[in-house]
């Protein structure tokens, strides 16, 4: 198997893609496709011990700032790294591209036939899932990619997800669940009464509208939604569980009491902390695009580059792009 | 002033209703009108010593149930201590009315003419308004009484947040945001670029964009969203709280030492905890209609319903209603 690792990908690039993409290569033995500026990859590699790994190195002239618009960078920055590594895809010379990048650019440059991958036949938009980082793992998908969407467009990340949880995760028959204001049917926007019903009828495990309280209590396996709420989810998410840590350990600094309390207590906090760390759960999987594609976070470190190869990997394995086009195919007769 | 409250409203009915309104009469010193089963709400007051307050008793021949459906409830249900009380408001017989019941119903029955109090002349859609438990009490509005909108509303929502903020919690000319899944312009739904450029050019102190990491740093002292984003995000919160703080406590559990700690700092982590409690925060506020309307949380104890009472009472005498219709209708030419 050959992964692609954008080496210009994270806040901090090249440093913790390079060691992200060294790590994964020693770990896995797969080989890694490094793509970006070559000068400043092999000053990255001249750091570690790579004797012996297979690690090979693909220049790209141009990097996409993390800013940019993706409209401006789909064709106005064609040798980027991007453009370079999901290039190697496309043209069957890797297996997956993997990177911490500029998300809105992945996407459009991923998304766009002849300049990334294309969309698979039948898709109407890819979606960005996202396991979250809780303790039932369920599967938020469209977590970003589509601020507007259809009402097809949730049957098809209903079906996607699906798809994924059962060949990634092992998930027999995943349970479905479209988020939503309310649990009864007929609750929740005329985007969501809509999808509901084709979900309803698509043979998917379809168990119903949820609410935040069930997909964090795993009542779904697959939380279906559109990008603008997915995206809203998962970063309330983050900014009140930061919230909260902020505030236990200020409410814990005010006194010698709860000061020693702290201290002792600090390995459970240090567990839930990690529990919750993207670092600890890799990337966000695009699906629907003709091949692999991997979305870290942009903070992230090695470990979390290293954790989403070892991701693009088993979704090489697992068959899940070709499911997918089988999954969409036959349900769209 | 008169204040009435529901006595069939939490979920534990009429027990918290009732000793909430005993406690608000006490402390308020305003009259208290209880509206509900005579029976139960007299049977509720022997229990209380209530020698000397200003406190009410109307009947009301129903109550509307917790699940029932709004649409069922507004005409179908003419007795119930919703359309009672609100009558009152409507009336002229009392200044407000609090109630801890089903929300969909009271947002239908207060939002309809001739049933509850009508809309403000020049509202297009009444807006849930809630102020988030968090250090820096930002508004968030809608938090659910619309789950689609115009961008029109969201223009009113924000005009409605600003009094409401400037009035009742003395804020000196309101940051008005737009909840986004990006700060940059641009960024959004159709809808969020649409009420972006209303609010851009509507006087306010708009901010632009915020999202929600922004949201809980204070970026914004009202929050404009539409009710089924603004639900999300609620609902989010509370999940993601209870979630951490079980998480905590399951992993203080592990072993001796963390055990320990846990109880020597659970001064701070109760004291987070109470800060993130819905008790502690009273009610929402509906906005735009013609009369001062506060929903409490259907498992509001005795202590939130006296603070939403306490609330209603700041409402009225900030002079928010007035407030709204005269900036609604200068902004509606």
């Amino acid at each position: 198997m050959r992964i692609v690792v954008d080496a210009m990908g994270s806040d901090n690039r090249p440093g913790p893609d390079v060691a992200g993409a060294v790590w994964a290569a020693r770990e896995f033995e797969e080989t890694i496709i490094l793509v970006g500026d070559q000068a400043q990859i092999e000053a990255e590699l001249a750091k570690e011990d790579t004797a012996g790994l297979p690690i090979e190195v693909r220049h790209a002239a141009t990097a996409v700032p993390m800013d940019a618009k993706p409209t401006e960078v789909v064709k106005g920055l064609p040798g980027s790294s991007m453009h370079v590594g999901l290039g190697l895809v496309r043209d069957g010379e890797a297996d997956a591209f993997v990177t911490a990048g500029n998300t809105g650019a992945v996407l459009a440059i991923a998304t766009l036939r002849g300049v990334g991958l294309g969309r698979i036949p039948g898709v109407k938009r890819p979606g960005l899932g996202v396991v979250f980082p809780i303790k039932e793992r369920p599967f938020l998908i469209d977590s970003g990619a589509n601020a507007d969407c259809k009402a097809e467009y949730l049957l098809q990340f209903g079906i996607m997800g699906s798809i994924y949880m059962a060949r990634v995760h092992g998930v027999e028959n995943p349970r479905v669940g479209l988020i939503s204001n309310g649990e009864e049917e007929g609750k929740g926007t005329e985007l969501v009464k809509e999808a509901g019903a084709l979900l309803k009828a698509s043979g998917l495990n379809y168990v119903g509208n949820i609410e935040p309280k069930e997909f964090m209590n795993g009542a779904a396996n697959v939380a279906v939604t559109d990008g603008f709420s997915g995206n809203l989810i998962m970063k309330t998410s983050e900014a009140i569980a930061k919230y909260m840590s902020d505030a236990i350990r200020e409410q814990m600094m005010a006194g010698p009491r709860t000061i020693l309390g702290g201290l002792l207590a600090r390995p459970a906090f240090t567990r839930v902390r990690r529990q919750l760390d993207p670092e600890e759960v890799g990337g966000a999987p695009l699906l629907g695009v003709q091949g692999v594609v991997i979305i870290g976070h942009g903070r992230s470190g090695a470990l979390a580059i290293k954790h989403a190869v070892g991701q693009a990997r088993l979704v090489v394995q697992s068959g899940v792009v070709g499911a997918i086009e089988e999954g969409i195919v036959s349900r769209n007769p």
